[in-house]
């Protein structure tokens, strides 16, 4: 048989936003290597399968699990692994927090299976760069409000004083994900670019989880480091008129087949 | 019973990107309100549903299907539709291509609803901004390459201008869902705002679909014009270097169950 990798997104955090293609590719799968995830209740679909925990964060902003911060192989060793297994025939599933390709170094193990010749395909995920916040009652897009949101990876400090430096500090979101350590230097940042020190800004730790948090203020606030949330690092700041809209917070619970999920009802 | 109101991402077009919460909403649905979708194999889950096309172009890029330029109904109706169902005790689904948040208008709903005092939660969905590109082989992201995303709508020029007016012209991907119709005016924008001519440049239709179709060229023929596909007007418009980056593109593909399915093998 014809070895073969998959990446595949598992979505921001609660197992209900797994897609059926992530679902069908993890039952299929020999091995599954995966990273600080979502949730454990997601590898139960991959029954026949080797897991292995290679300790890189969830992408989106997924923050580890409490416990799961076991040593981290290599974005090399990965790649190692993943082509030798797929060599020897087997199906691979490289499972990741939210999307592959949003600060998930998909683009990197793309390249590296595609150089080794080895069958490969890619699962998008549902990001927590819209989800997170979509939790949080914060729709990143809403006409009249803001008409587009920027991205970015708040461990890249240089890449986001490139994007936002210059950016017109009006009718737009700014999502960063990973790293609230540095959510105080994004907001002087945005402030010293001419952002009104009083744009609501929100940040979301375990978004769409039943342990969800939701901080909210102002730029001011998170530039004064005066963000009370408990978070290991990881997390979703937004920053923007969106953030003070005043959608209700859906609350995550877990659903009766013990797995977690965002529930059907919502709360103000 | 309480009625309740869901507002549901469909995903990109893929019927395998549908999430479990998604499927899980369409099954317990009494009335499914629905876009210019994806794909209407995604509707076989709600088989106790009414089901009414109401004639909103599915967001986050997807081409509305041939054949559905139904009369659409505003949006006040889709609210006032929505909110007496759920009074009636009805389970509503409010089915929309992408996520219900990336250009949507599931904000606009999601007020109405909670204005009207009825339950509603939101399903998150894979967004068309990320997954359309990875269908083509382009990661919105890669480390060393583009480390943030701008999502946009085509159909906003004034805000584009003012998004993307001032932002460096380098280290970022912007991504423009709908009207292709508008390209030219994007791409010359961007070139008087200082973009090199020769940024590359990817035009996606029917992205994850097995119609997919992808163009790739430069800002410059994106500005002159020189975009050969076919189209109805919808689609995904990626503009950086990684339009470059030479990954594969992911061949959609009917899956044997007769839904449609981006397949598990590649081709450059």
């Amino acid at each position: 048989m014809k070895g073969h990798v998959s990446l595949v997104g598992a979505g921001p955090g609660d197992p209900g936003l797994l897609t059926r293609k992530a679902i069908a590719r993890l039952r299929a799968a020999d091995l599954v290597l995966y990273d600080a995830l979502v949730d454990e209740s997601v590898l139960r679909y991959a029954r026949r399968a080797q897991k292995f925990f290679v300790g890189k964060r969830a992408s989106g902003g997924g923050a580890p699990r409490a416990g799961k911060k076991r040593n981290a192989i290599s974005q090399e060793a990965i790649h190692a692994l993943m082509i030798r297994a797929a060599r020897k025939g087997r199906r691979v599933v490289r499972l990741k927090g939210g999307d592959p390709f949003v600060f998930g170094r998909g683009g990197e193990e793309a390249l590296a299976l595609q150089h080794a010749g080895v069958s490969y395909d890619v699962v998008p995920g549902v990001t927590s760069a819209v989800a997170a916040p979509a939790a949080a009652g914060i729709p990143v897009t809403h006409r009249g409000v803001s008409s587009a949101f920027l991205v970015v990876s708040a461990h890249e400090m240089q890449a986001f004083a490139t994007a936002v430096g210059q950016l017109e500090p009006n009718g737009i979101t700014v999502v960063a994900l990973m790293g609230l350590g540095r959510s105080a230097s994004i907001a002087s940042l945005l402030i010293d670019r001419g952002w009104s020190r009083g744009t609501p800004a929100a940040v979301i730790v375990d978004g769409t989880r039943p342990e969800q948090q939701v901080w909210r203020g102002t730029l001011d606030d998170l530039a004064a480091d005066r963000v009370e949330i408990e978070s290991s690092g990881a997390g979703t700041i937004v920053i923007g008129q969106v953030v003070a809209m005043g959608l209700m917070t859906m609350v995550a619970e877990r659903s009766p087949e013990g797995s977690r999920s965002m529930a059907g009802s919502a709360r103000r």
